[in-house]
Order: structure tokens, then sequence, then C-alpha cells
């Protein structure tokens, strides 16, 4: 897919083991960076995504690193706190799976990472279109991160500047689906469901599962994805 | 010092366990707010700054968590790296202690801590005066934070706006000391020095040291730090 510049850009991409993030990690790597992936252990239900991610990232040669970070002690979401239940119906508002601020915790350790590695562009697989209405995945925001990373570090300083992609911002979940396919994401090695059963099979009724399941559909593809509810 | 609101706003304040974060929180009771301090294990070369942290938050009834950061890992400062040397003479740009995005990670946890207790308010004691240099003290760095800040989250969404306070930002470092001095901080109980020896005793020499020297010198203060160095 792509011709690789000598020596490739480094970027720092952030993998969750969704399906957003691998079909980022691909972009980037069709873009021709040298890919650099973050994870996070921030307390979330299942760690299975987090093997998911580490999977990926080996399987298409990409450096990876899992970063522990301490964001679900503060409580505040039903992503991380036990004692609030995921919601399987769309209600108005911020849902309760809103992690408090954790794209910008997740983008601070990727700037932070990328300063490190000299990098001047990081991948994040935010979508404003079929997304959860969580206020950290507007285009504003990122904009807004970008403007205030170049001010906080040595790059921007250094006269440098430092990009934050997004390039599933505009897609529908439908085009992102096709778009990976295309560019050979194995989507049974993604996980999307915020409440798995023991057996890591998905509940197919949680916000994040309908979107997958609608994006699946709707992209005619088949969905590689294991429900535990609906029998597939 | 302060008339305190029924019931008193919350704020989230960084506490570093150095001169400059324990005036930011005399000064931010001297308001009014009732003060969540935050402090970081970020593998920086000595911990006595966090227990100094911790004593300090207890002395004035604030409350206080410690929380694990990883950006050690990643390496590219003295601070955090055994194989930099910390410099003992100034030099031209942004120097090796500079830790890669730490004030924007820092940052970001107090944004998830605030948006978790419902507080609007945030201190950070960086300083643009007597200062080392960092790309993330600078007032710019701070105005686009908060910018960010309130597109991140359910805050800004909602219609409140999160302020990041720097009380210190445009401050000598002798005009530091002596505002802490009258409101009550015991600064035998901070810590500047980036390389205390095994018994607790700074070296004087390093770039932290040597404007906290100066900043009590020039305050007319007794300056309580042991110094190993200098025989004072």
């Amino acid at each position: 897919m792509s011709e690789k510049q000598n020596p490739p850009k480094r970027a720092v991409v952030l993998l969750s083991g969704g399906l957003d993030s691998a079909t980022t990690l691909l972009m980037a790597q069709a873009q021709g960076f040298s890919c650099y992936c973050l994870s996070f252990d921030y307390g979330q239900r299942h760690r299975l995504e987090i093997q998911f991610a580490a999977a990926l990232a080996r399987q298409h040669g990409a450096d990876h690193k899992i970063v522990t970070v301490d964001i679900g002690g503060f409580g505040g979401s039903a992503l991380t706190d036990m004692g609030i239940d995921v919601p399987v119906a769309e209600a108005p508002g911020i849902p309760v799976t809103y992690v408090p601020a954790r794209n910008t915790v997740f983008l601070a350790y990727a700037l932070a990472y990328a300063e490190v590695l000299e990098a001047l562009d990081i991948f994040i697989g935010v979508n404003a279109v079929d997304y959860s209405g969580y206020p950290d995945c507007r285009p504003a925001f990122i904009e807004a991160f970008e403007t205030m990373a170049n001010l906080a570090t040595r790059i921007g300083v250094e006269g440098a500047h430092l990009t934050i992609h997004t390039p599933l911002i505009a897609l529908s979940k439908e085009a992102i689906i096709q778009a990976g396919q295309a560019l050979g994401v194995d989507y049974a090695m993604t996980v999307s469901c915020y409440q798995l059963d023991s057996e890591g099979a998905a509940c197919g009724v949680c916000d994040s599962c309908r979107i997958r399941r609608t994006g699946f559909e709707r992209a005619g593809i088949e969905d590689p994805t294991r429900y535990a509810n609906i029998g597939s």
C-alpha cells in the first residue's frame, strides 16, 4: 500500500483494541509512518481490549506500549466504576459511559511520548458521526488540543509543528469499516463492547455494540463479533 | 484570612512538594476554596517531595491524592532518566531537566479529577518570571489548556466554565516567598532541589536551588533549606 520513506517518519498512534483505532493504525501505516502505539490500562471493565491491541500491533509490525493510567480511581464513569450500570438504551445528553477527560489524558501521554520520540504526528481514531456523544470526540476539542500541544512543548518552541491526525472524524461507521477492510484490518481482532462476558462475548445491546452492528450491516460486511445476547 | 462560603467551592490544586505549589495551596484556601490536592509520582529522582506534599496538605486540612504517572518510562529528561546529568550551570534554551509534556499530563489528570468532583477551578503554581525556561510554564500555554479543557469536558458542554488559576505566574520568586510567608507557609516543609542527597539535603547548585536561594535572599527571609554543598 505505502511507499515508505527512508527513514520513515515516526507517529504515535492511540490504540484501544477497538474497531476505530485498529483502522486508524492501518491508515497511518498506509501513509508511510513508522507507528508507535500506546494503549492504556485505566481500570476499564475488561482488559481483553488491551490484549487485542497488543496482538494487532504485533500482527502489523508496529511498536506497542501499555501505560497504566490512574483515572479510574477518580470514579465518575460506568466504564470504570462498577457501581454504575452500563446503559442498554439511548438516552439524551452525555452518557454515563463517558470517562472524565479520558481523551485529554490519553493525548497528553501521546504528546509526552511524541516529544521523546521526536515525532511530529499523533493519530487518534475519534469519530464525530457514529459516536456516543462524548465531548472529547468533537473536532473543536481536537483543534484546541493541537494548539495547546504546540505551546506546551519543545516542538513548538523550536519552530516545528505537531499535528493531531483524526482520519476517521468525519466518516460514518460504515465508511470506517469499508476503509479498514480495504486496508486489511482483521475486525475479529477488535472489540467494541462495554461489557464483555467472562468468555469474551459481546453483549450486543450496549451503545457501542449497537453502533458497531449497524455499521457492519450498512457496510454489507459480515460482523465477525461473537455476541452473547442476540444469538449470532 | 478567608470567609468561607457555605458550602465552599471545590478546587483541584497541583501540589508538588515545592515552594511554589505550597504557596499556591494557601492562596487557594485564602480565596475560600475547599482544596483537593494532587501529587504525582512520575519516576522523579527523589520521592521526598511527595512526602512533603502529603505533610503540607495534612497540616492545612486539605484533601490529598497521589497519582502514579508513567511518563518517566518514556525517558528524555534529566529529572527522570538517570543516564542524563542534572546541570549545575545555566545554559541557553530549554534545559535537560524539562520533562516532556509534564504540565500537560498533570493538568489533564487535574481536569479529570475536577470533573468527578464537580469542581470548576484548578490551581497550578507555574511561574513565568523566575523559572527554568520550560515551555509549559508560559501564560499562552495555560490559556490554551483552559480553552481545550472547556471543550473536552461535560463542564463546557453544560454551559459552565472551568478556570485554570495561576496566581504565581507573574510574580518574582521573592514576591512568591513574601506572599507565602504572610499566609503562613512553612517553607521548611518544601523542597526545590533536583538532586537531594540521601539525607535529604539540597545540592545548592542546580538551577532550582539557585533560583530558590536567590529568592530568599532578595525577600530578606531566612532560607530554611538544608544545603549540602554550601555549608549553610
